[in-house]
């Protein structure tokens, strides 16, 4: 077996077995046999655990992070440009269902020093969703927001995804991003009523005839 | 010292303790040490780890949905009593910042018989909210979103608040919850420029001249 195919098939199984066990109880002699590897055909590849838990967390930052970056390219407006980051993060997460929940759940058992590495990844994208939604806010695509929170959010709501939505459910994944879009970019209230008649639009120099007129 | 106000305090080291090291890493004896409490003073209240683990969830979820039901009872239209569940949960999150990490990640320790107890309030909040959004849609107050993934992308923006959001930081609580407030009912997007005009509108029966004025 070629030995890209065997530690790409330690990896998947890594990040499955990390993220039903947890990293601190998956122990490599499971792993072994989840991948169907020999203990020092994994040793082969990583020195140790947490070396395995490092790859997962700098791999799935480094794909999200070209994806992003593509769908930048790929567009030249930034509500297109968002759309296609969003759409590039929630098939990152398709493509790896476990990535995402070890990413955001288990960089507490890397080093300090690897985990500094993923954070230096992660604050590359902040900056990236910011910067796009800075842009929009100059260009009034956006509303006023604060860039920060509105990039939480977004993560928020897409690093979540593995804990509240089945990709075989009645919704596909196609149509959940598009809600999601949808709810992100637009928001749930609709389109208010026009705004509330007040006393002073009433009440003109012309008294009460005009009054009549405007309750009418 | 009131046994009442003991058990607070072996609950709240608890949780501070299971949300540091999770769960499997955290040990009795250092919970005793934290809450400054005898290992028996413990074993007094419950009967292992995983009851304390049970306990948190339980009053967690509990004190969240008594929040929401508050709000409900508190307002009479969808939107303002949605704003008071989003209100009460973040409440909830600022007076027990430990307890929601653990709720939506550290769940799996439970037996199922009491991961079950869990997801039933769980279920009970999640179709409070749901239910908010559908009168909300019925009312012409929300747009036509699908209320699941509505009501999931609202859990993931508040249960992911300790990971991204810092209260002593730059943004004070009661600004963080008007951001979320107005990200989630009022969304990103600015309210569009007027419908592009289409061919169609401009070419009426008149011919040119409508065209020039329409344009102008």
């Amino acid at each position: 077996m070629p030995r890209k195919t065997r530690l790409d098939r330690v990896m998947r199984s890594a990040a499955a077995l990390f993220a039903a066990d947890g990293f601190a109880a998956a122990s490599v002699s499971r792993l072994a046999r989840l991948a169907r590897v020999s203990k020092p055909g994994i040793y082969y590849h990583v020195r140790d655990k947490e070396e395995l838990l490092f790859r997962i967390c700098d791999d799935s930052m480094a794909g999200i992070l070209a994806g992003a970056r593509g769908a930048v390219a790929a567009a030249d407006e930034p509500v297109a440009r968002l759309r296609g980051v969003m759409r590039a993060h929630a098939r990152f997460h398709w493509q790896h269902p476990n990535n995402l929940a070890i990413l955001f759940g288990q960089m507490a058992y890397l080093s300090p020093e690897r985990r500094r590495r993923i954070v230096v990844r992660e604050r590359a994208y902040l900056d990236l969703v910011r910067g796009l939604i800075r842009e929009g806010m100059r260009r009034r695509a956006f509303r006023r927001v604060d860039p920060s929170v509105a990039a939480f959010a977004l993560f928020a709501m897409l690093n979540t995804l593995d804990a509240w939505y089945d990709p075989r459910g009645r919704l596909g994944p196609e149509a959940l991003v598009r809600e999601l879009e949808r709810l992100y970019l637009d928001g749930l209230a609709a389109p208010g009523p026009p705004r509330a008649i007040a006393r002073s639009d009433i009440l003109g120099p012309r008294g009460r005839r005009d009054r009549r007129r405007c309750l009418r």
